[in-house]
């Protein structure tokens, strides 16, 4: 199959663009490379030392095969990226480029600004390139769970729709699920759908949008093949995600820092699996048109003081419970479903030692590289 | 009150300046004078003779007393936007600056990515420079009935949100309406509520979200007043509101086209009704701002073709019923509530024969400049 990346540079673009070719189809890597000036913007950057673009696909071409790289900046240069799609005409597009970080799009104007221009514009233009080019195209799209928010009224999150019964008429009908995003971030992948649902209802658009929980981990089977194909590991504020933090925290001989309580619970997925639920979900295309499809891509449920506490008993960390710099509930009970793509063969990967020691090795082997600061430095919101 | 009117060189941002100034209002017009601009790119214009913006300034100055324009395109000059803020320091901001028109978005990719990253970047900025100079500034902004969609499913229209049953745990809830817009231009003012939402949410900005129906008329008691201060009159496909164009056509001696069967029910308000339920939001600020405030801005409900029909009687014109460029219902019931402008004391002015006479006036007085290709440039879609 002919794939684009969007974003195949990225901490999940990389590792999914490398599944991808070595289970023999043929990926086309359309990146700005943005996420790279980012580490310098924010002083920080990933643990693992990341090759640069030519290295990484030397190497991808040496072991596992061909790959092709376009750079493009898909919010900037849409008619570039309308001619990418003439050009090599994919079935499958994968859409990752997006800025992606919570907090980094609470930092103020410029980062808020930044997050809503940049995200809502690239998804329109792959929109935009796809009713220009080809229709048939398949878009698969990395949105999160974030979007839903954590209220108890609507009960175990759904996949995207929820059922409800209109109290003025008394009739059942299945909703967009009624987002409540929590940081500016959160909000572009709320807009992303509603994009989804007018180029969908409009043009009949094929439509993956996948809700993704937090991912945690670092390598994958693929990345570990050579040293030049290493997944990124961020650990800070900013960008590491929060298992990652605190197994880098404990690395490092610093105390876990848990937001508030610690009583929010959220969904979890391994960056292994994040690569198999993209792959379940483009060599599955939806037969049914008639809506977006959406999937929630996690693993398992856990509260973040849970987290906390695994990686406390398994390094002897103490826990350090902070101020919780977001604005969002401190404890929350969270079911979520996973039908769509456990019945598409996913079969979800557990925290478990094994894994944890993947992580604590990079993180260990590479602390002189940690700065304490830079895991402490989210915006208050 | 100083108040800021956003797009006020516009077709609802003039009459509304004018009506605000003559009460009395500080109002600073800030606009980038692109509908202007507009006129050549789609070979139309107004019927009626519009004045250069310093022409218009000096006759408000001349009939109705002070009013400050300042130049800013405000979806690309977030910096010179959030400097009028600090020099002005407004108590209220109307924002009318979004491209405001369905068809026209729709003609090709170039308006459908304008028209998103115009509105949804102005709207964003402007949220932006309020919560970063002044939270307390009450922002008003035009939205539209088209956000709907016009489901049975969903009973009478509420004002911005629906009372349902969720049937997971079967407890009732207030949620944002489920938007269904029939073009890009009405998916821009789906995409602005959610920006909205969270805006109120996590800063408590004080937001009132007007759902407009579709305006008809051209003048207020203000435009009157003087040659120079008169409003614009579009009758093309692309910015002519149906009414206006049917008004149109049948005084320069054409058929009226109804898009379809004619039974779209649509929700209607003179603009006379807008200026003054503008002023009524502005001059009425909300008081609970625990979630944003949403009003429908319409008079009453006909069908397509019952208008049509109300013109051909009157003027003697033929109708002539046309494919339908549009996607939507052929046929849809249509019950609107607004109770809330209503409740301060709205009363609204209903389509009568010395209205229209007004319109035909017009119409009829410059009919020279009617280019009837012109009425039927929508695009399909």
């Amino acid at each position: 199959m002919k794939i684009f990346m969007l974003g195949g540079d990225g901490f999940c673009g990389w590792p999914t663009t490398l599944k991808l070719i070595s289970d023999g189809h043929d990926v086309v890597i359309i990146d700005n490379l943005s996420r790279r000036g980012l580490d310098h913007e924010i002083s920080s950057g990933s643990l693992t030392n990341i090759a640069s673009i030519n290295d990484r696909l030397s190497a991808v071409h040496k072991h596992l095969g061909k790959v092709t790289f376009e750079f493009c900046d898909i919010s900037k240069d849409y008619y570039r990226l309308e001619n990418l799609f003439k050009k090599y005409n994919p079935d499958t597009v994968v859409h990752f480029a997006e800025l992606k970080s919570a907090p980094y799009s609470m930092l103020g104007e410029r980062e808020r600004r930044l997050t809503v221009d940049s995200n809502i514009t690239a998804t329109h233009n792959v929109l935009n390139a796809i009713v220009e080019v080809n229709k048939d195209i398949h878009l698969v799209h990395l949105g999160t769970m974030g979007v839903y928010g954590y209220s108890d009224d609507f009960g175990k999150l759904p996949e995207g729709y929820l059922n409800v019964k209109v109290n003025s008429t008394q009739r059942d009908v299945d909703i967009l699920y009624p987002t409540n995003p929590g940081s500016v971030y959160h909000m572009t992948k709320s807009l992303d759908q509603l994009l989804f649902q007018f180029y969908n209802k409009n043009w009949g658009l094929n439509i993956t949008d996948l809700h993704q929980g937090i991912v945690w981990g670092v390598q994958t089977e693929e990345t570990k093949i050579d040293p030049l194909l290493i997944n990124r590991f961020d650990y800070d504020g900013l960008y590491g995600t929060v298992l990652n933090r605190f197994v880098s925290q404990s690395a490092s001989g610093n105390d876990v820092t848990v937001y508030g309580s610690g009583g929010q619970k959220r969904a979890f997925i391994h960056i292994q699996d994040t690569v198999k639920c993209i792959q379940l979900a483009i060599e599955n295309r939806p037969t049914d048109t008639s809506r977006v499809r959406i999937f929630n891509q996690v693993a398992e449920v856990k509260s973040v003081k849970n987290l906390a506490e695994i990686i406390s008993k398994k390094y002897g960390s103490n826990i350090n419970y902070i101020e919780n710099p977001r604005k969002e509930l401190s404890e929350n009970e969270l079911d979520v479903e996973n039908i769509g793509l456990v019945s598409l063969g996913f079969e979800p990967t557990l925290l478990n030692d094994s894994l944890l020691d993947d992580l604590e090795f990079i993180a260990h082997s590479m602390k002189h590289k940690i700065d304490k600061n830079n895991i402490l430095n989210s915006p208050k919101w």
